[in-house]
């Protein structure tokens, strides 16, 4: 089979962030660079390392700016953090972080809920924080990752028009890339299909990576369906890490593993070696003793013969 | 939303053939029989009820001919036996199945192993139970399930070649209905669409269902890839029983209650009662005390609004 040397999807880890502030346990610092080394090591070029947020709000975050600037060392890497707002922009930055990724919630009932902030006040926090990027860090770019695109557990239904006309704002504004988040895990792909195509037509380039979450078992079928409308990054857990809001085999974040075995054995390239990839489970599992780990690759060993 | 009167696809669920013969405990006649009445009110149209073998084989399966005469009642479903052989299709048929489906691999290593028969032997089986069909039992439609069609943990890479050739000679002795299974959980999404598509080439409106496992967590997409293929028929398996070759979260068969809620969410109808077809998890585990079912869409629930 021959391979194309540049992969064609981008895969974004965001198990360091995303799945470390969902857990109750802190994983010790020493443990997060060992994991994220592995996970480098695996072929990640994008990792989500950190959280920069008030310590006494997450305090599995305190220690974003060592992790930032540990993770700077891999130079294969982009090291990205989310920060919540202007402040969180302004100490990332500071930090190191490549790339900075904000949340914005199409659902105002969430955005409420979660940042006490209307979409329309987001819109505003992220405008702030892209005038401070042009002027203390220009070339970096700002990300949107817009939550409950798919349908909130507060508000229910959301319109899709709403998603758009929220993420052609923040294009105006100068939002590099706008990705579509399903939060809820209330997605399915006709509507994934439905949203991404609409988001190209409006946005074009800047159209983002789909975060898709796996409570209702759709989770690579919903990235399957965002890969056929266009999408080429995709934001995932290993081990699913993160957002567990269920029983046994629910997992919120798309694993890893399953999505990069999935794209690969359809002969689409990630640039991630699988073996190593499953051996990054390791450092994450010894840094948080006791914490289901998911993924059904993993459990199964990948097939004899898969690559021929 | 409007809906068609006539589901657009049918769900052939295999979870009292397929599930209960993978399961070491036995289920009791009566907890069968109020099983397949809880499916058969879901709405469920096509069940695999029950396989014709020598009971000292499978005694599992020593009750098959009661268990098709009850699932009779339901006028609404088609009663469906898994006939290994001639033998086993003259039980079937003199009990009463509505449709017969046989077994042939698409591997050969696969095929002797499972039925100490080539699968040009499997042909001539086929055809002796087409012939013993036709002179005694007209009408019953017979198909085949073609195992190990995506890959086999024997054998390893399945050509697409070989399996296209079964398929044209099972179709060429008449076999009403070939459908292709991932026994062990090969597929990819590429792969499901690209075998289906040349499936409907060679062989047209005698292309059957997708049998699809979750063993490496891309059940619901490859049943999305097959759908979009133009398949119809799925065949799953209610809380995944079935072919659970792993640890927690592994399932082998595609979950019967995931892959309506992904059908019904994206506007394909089913014919399903998505609250009803829950609910038949309790007749199934009160049969089966302590065996472990899965789904995720169960232990999440139904999102808030997600038919608006």
């Amino acid at each position: 089979m021959t391979r194309p040397h540049t992969p064609e999807v981008l895969i974004s880890e965001v198990g360091p962030r995303d799945g470390l502030q969902s857990v109750k346990a802190t994983m010790p610092t020493a443990h997060k660079l060992r994991w994220i080394d592995a996970l480098a090591d695996a072929g990640l070029r994008e990792i989500e390392v950190a959280s920069f947020v008030p310590a006494k709000l997450l305090p599995q975050m305190a220690d974003a700016a060592l992790v930032v600037q540990h993770a700077l060392r891999h130079s294969s890497l982009r090291v990205m953090a989310l920060v919540p707002n202007l402040r969180g922009a302004q100490a990332a930055l500071q930090a190191g972080a490549q790339k900075l990724t904000l949340p914005v919630s199409a659902s105002p009932a969430h955005s409420m809920a979660n940042v006490r902030k209307t979409p329309e006040a987001m819109v505003q926090e992220v405008q702030a924080v892209l005038h401070w990027r042009d002027q203390h860090a220009p070339g970096v770019p700002v990300e949107v990752g817009m939550s409950t695109a798919f349908g909130c557990t507060l508000q229910g239904h959301v319109p899709e028009a709403d998603v758009l006309r929220l993420a052609v704002q923040l294009a105006q504004v100068g939002v590099d890339e706008i990705g579509l988040s399903d939060t809820t895990g209330m997605g399915n792909p006709a509507q994934v299909s439905r949203l991404f195509q609409q988001l190209f037509r409006e946005i074009g380039e800047r159209t983002g990576s789909a975060h898709m979450h796996n409570t209702r078992g759709l989770g690579l079928a919903n990235c399957l369906a965002a890969y056929e409308a266009g999408v080429r990054t995709f934001d995932s857990s290993l081990g699913g890490l993160g957002g567990c809001p269920y029983a046994p085999g629910a997992s919120g974040n798309v694993v890893t593993e399953d999505l990069v075995f999935m794209l690969e054995a359809m002969g689409v390239s990630t640039g991630i070696d699988l073996e190593k990839l499953m051996a990054a489970r390791l450092p994450l599992q010894d840094g948080l003793p006791g914490e289901p780990l998911y993924g059904m690759t993993p459990e199964a060993g990948l097939p004899k013969g898969w690559r021929t």
